[in-house]
């Protein structure tokens, strides 16, 4: 038999998370205090965050522990499988050597887990007993809440319009791990009726989510604001991704020409590749291929510049590849990458050449799902089947070029709710 | 760090099914010919099922080698995880030990897997091209669409109109597969016309849907069908998962005093007890609970004799328990346990006294289902919940007797095509 998958036991599960702020030949440039346009002072975050997380944001330290109740968590459901997916070699003609890591073996269907599970220990450690959060696709609101769950702090989830019509079981998943969750814009909060007064019939983005979710987190006593991508802290939880990677490579006798991740805020895309960027920086010869939709191209034709991160203007202004903070982006299916920005880490590494980005259309990436799960029997999320399009061309490239590639991809999450695309797709309505 | 995940690589998957038949104290009674009323001749069950699927169904060999294909395409998702539900446990306060081996966790979301790979391989063999079932929630339907993705065969599948209509996208999953599914009864064989004719509103059933398949792969040159349950060789199959089971229970160091599955045709049930009943049979000391839905009793509430596997009739006469074939159960949200009969192995054992039933309300299942998701973060399947309230009857039995017990379930499947049934639940309007 041939062996497929690589697995790790819990004694191998990373005891630190991977910091790559302090490894980077140029420093990132930092947030920006909206009002003065200096860098922002640490301490105003304590209005969003709790102190844990402000400190991980602008942490110096390379390895920062992984907190044993957290870990505790992630040993429900981690290490994530590592797969050899010979049968899509196969279906593909390919001589490359194609991995993927299965984030969507979480209980909450993607990688989002790792990090809404620190955060709900660090805001509980911080005596926060409420969070309040936006979802795109949901996979961000589903996994805060299962986390919420399993740590006892309550769970507000707004919800960006569309994918709230799009998807109507998202809510069920939600409340089923005891979440609040309503649409955005909605009528809770001051900016989700100015933004519904404006344009009444907004299909809503992750901005405007942002936004009311933070104005709700700042005016509740006890609550706290908690972000599913883009910042430090988040990227810096999501390591724990490449770092089991790594060693699952090794177990394969195997390294990776290439890894690739689909790109929306930066989290899932970041967590797989910065361990391996950390060899690159050490001079192992590694690509990178950030996956983005084309309707969305934040990193292929985005400014890089200081910009909000929310619609509202209430974040901090971030140096970020960005198509403004007023970008509504196309309503595809792939809610989840429906960002105006981009992680400052992912920015700076894509200015700095360290990685490659590529905008795909939603035709192609939904072949791609396709063949995907018929060759491999699993159904990715659409944001993940971007990742799944890419790593296809790199094996078509291989073929081509008659050579041997190893290709290892992020499958972020399974597309379980996402099964409304998929019909579309199959009757032949879906857009490009 | 507590340790919770039982897992097997590759190497140590069962590398043979365990076929009971021989090891039974009483043989088992032969389905009979409904002509002739004498035993039936295998062959003449060549008409439905390949001869390798019929040796199995009659084999008196208590170890059947698993084909090298077969395991390859096990690999993709076995050995499946076995869990310590620590989280369950300390949510209920029990001194009892629970674990659960999560069939969830196959790529087709079920144990269904399992058997629909086995029988593809053999129809295969024998040249079969296209393969036609029915299905009731929708789990084996998809298990046998992937099957034949797999394997390279066409699959057709007639599905119990009344979970067609309340898991609108179980149609989408199987046909990301490429399978082809219909709602039962229909308008395009014989069977169905007539069904339709007599009771136009009928919800349908698994008896009707079997009539129809098989109406078809007899009547389709090339085709053969396939049942999800119910018969030996599907339970032989599903005997992988207790085998696994009792690997992984030595790893845990423990043994169980009871084995609990939910129970339709037969298949998970029994697919997680035999093993365990081969010990029991050397003389180890421990109990099986058969876990069924009260509104349709089969077990705890049926006749022990000859009757039909199906509605119209066209299937041998197999000695179970049964509602009489033309029952049609209440449309509760658990389609895949609305069945009139039971596997004529399991059957067998309760006649014996080898095994337990019991029935449960539909309400006291999702409080079951509510509970496990929160505590252990995993979305059951309806039917599946059946084995969970089952457990937390046992470990809340355990705790008013202050005393341990070591609890194994199978998760037979997960929830995630089923949150209707969870929206109408948590917005309060489940039927009991």
């Amino acid at each position: 038999m041939q062996t497929i998958k690589y697995l790790l036991h819990d004694d191998d599960l990373p005891r630190h998370y991977l910091n790559i702020l302090p490894l980077l030949p140029q420093a990132l440039a930092p947030p920006l205090d909206p009002q003065t346009r200096e860098p922002l002072d640490p301490g105003k975050m304590e209005a969003i965050f709790p102190m844990g997380l402000i400190e991980q944001e602008v942490s110096v330290q390379a390895e920062i522990p992984i907190p044993d109740e957290v870990r505790d968590v992630y040993a429900l459901y981690r290490a994530t499988p590592l797969i050899r997916a010979r049968r899509l070699e196969k279906a593909l003609g390919t001589p490359a050597r194609i991995y993927y890591k299965n984030e969507g073996a979480s209980p909450a269907g993607s990688h989002k887990l790792n990090t809404a599970i620190a955060q709900a220990y660090y805001n509980k450690q911080a005596g926060i007993g409420r969070l309040v959060t936006e979802t795109g696709a949901g996979q961000w609101g589903t996994a805060l809440s299962m986390a919420g769950t399993f740590l006892g702090l309550d769970v507000v989830v707004y919800m960006v319009r569309v994918s709230f019509d799009q998807k109507p079981y998202r809510r069920a998943v939600v409340e089923t791990f005891g979440g609040d969750i309503c649409a955005s814009p909605s009528d809770k909060t001051q900016i989700g009726k100015r933004i519904r007064a404006e344009k009444p019939d907004t299909s809503g983005s992750l901005g405007m989510a942002i936004s009311e979710a933070i104005e709700d987190a700042v005016g509740t006593p006890g609550s706290k604001y908690a972000l599913g991508s883009v910042l430090n802290h988040v990227i810096l939880h999501q390591t724990v991704i490449g770092l089991e990677a790594q060693k699952q490579m090794e177990l394969a006798g195997d390294y990776p020409d290439v890894v690739i991740g689909c790109h929306g805020g930066g989290s899932n895309f970041a967590g797989i590749v910065l361990p391996f960027l950390r060899d690159k920086l050490n001079g192992r010869d590694v690509r990178f291929v950030a996956a983005e939709p084309r309707s969305c191209p934040t990193l292929t034709e985005g400014e890089f510049r200081y910009d909000f991160g929310d619609t509202g203007g209430m974040t901090p202004l971030l140096k970020m590849y960005t198509l403004g903070c007023d970008f509504v982006p196309p309503s595809i299916h792939a809610g989840g990458l429906r960002y105006h920005g981009a992680a400052p880490i992912v920015s700076h590494l894509l200015h700095h050449g360290l990685i490659e980005a590529t905008a795909l259309g939603q035709k192609e990436v939904f072949d791609a799902a396709l063949t995907f799960a018929r060759a491999e029997g699993v159904i990715p999320a659409p944001e993940s089947a971007h990742a799944i399009r890419a790593a296809i061309v790199e094996a078509e490239r291989a073929k081509l070029e008659g050579r041997e590639r190893v290709i290892l991809f992020n499958l972020s999450g399974h597309g379980h709710f996402d099964m409304a695309a998929y019909s579309r797709y199959l009757e032949g309505g879906m857009e490009d």
